[in-house]
């Protein structure tokens, strides 16, 4: 099952709105088959492994690290291939909460006299999942926080320079870390101040394209900006009400134009609101990346699941940009807080990754 | 060597205004003593460990971290000391530049016919020896700056709430630093709004108790402050021109009073004068611990050698307390940056050390 996990790990941030499965078939103690889901989504892992095992998969145990599917979608049901190849057991990590599956894919394979078990290494799939399971329980992609900072928390020097804070690892780091998401989200500030292209540029690293969203409430972003340039998608996510003119001018350059409501109490978008409207669209794994404004609204709406934290080794000041605007904090005991889960070096700097204690996932409206 | 130098670590932060020197005597490939400085600097290494050896020094080699004395001090030369016990080799692996010293001791030995060898792990014993070096070649002491701030560099919020953002482990690793220096630098801010004793409560981690000074030009600490309830010393540094009445009041309960010029562009000390003035009383390491305002005084006077930064994870927002006051900072170009030395994770917070590469060592006037 470690080896089907890490087979699912491979497509993650490639599969959206589909979760990223992998599957492992072994026979007399061999690997006969081994498949993850492809990009886009399909062909799904079970196929791609029964493929590769031909013959073979007759007498054999598939582990799987969700549960196979049973229903017709734009392929047919996983359990019917699973049963036609005439695989002995079927071993599987984490039962798969879609209401076209919940049970009925387990309960198709044992009525085929498949011996089926579910459950081992649970808590590994619900995390390799953890932004599909969010979507399907909340309505939520995942977030992951991502800020490049001093070692006291800047962003840019008072006179607005950030470029470069952290170094070319770190910058790579950062482009893995988009690679591994459906989608890069960040403020209009940002996009006006750095005017970046927001792509994942490691060659072959996410063969589906990342989806760049741009909070832009005042649709601020020009239509002129380098991130049209590359193709890919963009979705400028902006208030209602916008002259259809302004709107079309974007669209003309590729741009797709989310309407979400404006928030209640500050000049952006509501934040709830923005993430329902993405996962709507489909996104389960979203990668913000700032600025200040868009993290503080994230914090404060608790909508952040976990942080990817660059730290330079370099001492900024308290006349440079905060990388989180106020939240603002009445008492210490409010402040979120979060578990590490990684920490590396790329470089010369340091990625410290959390994962939220005070808002976890599930424990949201 | 190396179990010279790890010898001579023991010492360090317990041996000012001396250096804390390791020694190991080897005979036929045995160890036959091992010494290090004492607290409050003496007896020797070279004692300690000749006393150990006994008759089994005479044609032993000798490993020892600095060039033994050759002046008559508190206590009798090392080199005689040595000369007369009959070893046969002497390993040095940093020749002093006391100037009482200064190759002198090496010469006298090699005149005695001992063989004499300079320069093993030299880069290491300058480490370990940095605070005395420094107090040697710039009359200043060494710095190290420790902060313990959330990922976005606060230190409390807005309200002034600081205690506690980091945990147990954090807070007992920042006391093991105070052990490690030989005194500890707060701003009157900082000793004003957490009343701390600022000791090193590590049992007999500190045998010659860390000087606590406070930078307070105004005067604001009072005498029932809690650092003057548990004994050891307290110096306070301040302008002159306080009326002898308050001086003495501050005296009554222990203090000792150090009259430092004010800042020529701030409310505070000046920096380099009050460095110098600590180091002309014999401090080779001191551990400033903040506020934000002392921080900065120190940073912008490129005074820190050190950094010491526990990251807890939390993240306050832009209405917290910065770690550092404003630099300021016109170009990242001109930005204090360091090279990491260490990374350590006490308990869920992350402690990242540093020493300095935009004002290292020598480079200052």
């Amino acid at each position: 099952m470690r080896a089907a996990l890490a087979l699912a790990a491979r497509g993650v941030g490639n599969t959206w709105p589909n979760p990223s499965v992998g599957c492992v078939i072994v026979r007399d103690g061999l690997v006969v088959g081994r498949g993850w889901t492809a990009p886009g989504g399909r062909p799904h892992a079970e196929t791609e492994a029964l493929g590769r095992a031909g013959a073979a998969a007759r007498g054999a145990t598939v582990y799987v690290t969700l549960e196979p599917c049973c229903h017709w979608g734009r392929t047919p049901p996983c359990t019917d291939a699973l049963i036609a190849a005439g695989v002995a057991r079927v071993v599987v990590a984490l039962r798969d909460p879609d209401p076209r599956v919940d049970g009925a894919g387990l309960e198709r394979m044992a009525a085929a006299g498949i011996a089926v078990t579910v459950g081992v290494l649970e808590d590994e799939a619900r995390a390799v999942n953890e932004g599909f399971l969010k979507r399907l329980s909340h309505n939520l992609p995942m977030v992951t926080l991502k800020l490049a900072t001093t070692l006291d928390g800047r962003i840019a020097t008072s006179g607005g320079e950030s470029q470069w804070i952290t170094g070319p690892a770190a910058r790579r780091a950062a482009h893995a870390l988009r690679g591994r998401h459906d989608a890069v989200l960040v403020g209009s500030g940002t996009a006006l101040a750095d005017d970046p292209d927001l792509s994942c540029r490691i060659p072959g690293f996410a063969p589906v394209p990342t989806v760049r969203v741009v909070a832009d409430a005042r649709l601020r972003v020009p239509p002129g900006a380098r991130m049209f340039q590359g193709g890919g998608p963009v979705w400028i996510a902006t208030r209602p009400g916008h002259p259809e003119a302004v709107l079309e001018r974007l669209r003309k350059v590729g741009a797709e134009i989310v309407e979400v409501p404006a928030s209640a109490d500050g000049p952006g978008l509501d934040m709830p609101a923005l993430l329902r409207a993405l996962s709507a669209r489909g996104l389960t794994r979203i990668l913000a990346e700032g600025g200040a404004a868009l993290a503080a609204g994230l914090l404060r709406a608790g909508l952040v699941d976990r942080l990817a934290w660059f730290h330079a080794p370099a001492v900024m000041g308290g006349d440079g940009w905060p990388a989180v605007d106020a939240l603002p904090l009445a008492l210490l005991a409010g402040m979120p807080r979060y578990r590490r889960t990684g920490l590396s070096v790329p470089g010369p700097d340091l990625l410290s990754e959390f994962v939220s204690i005070t808002a976890p996932l599930g424990d949201r409206a």
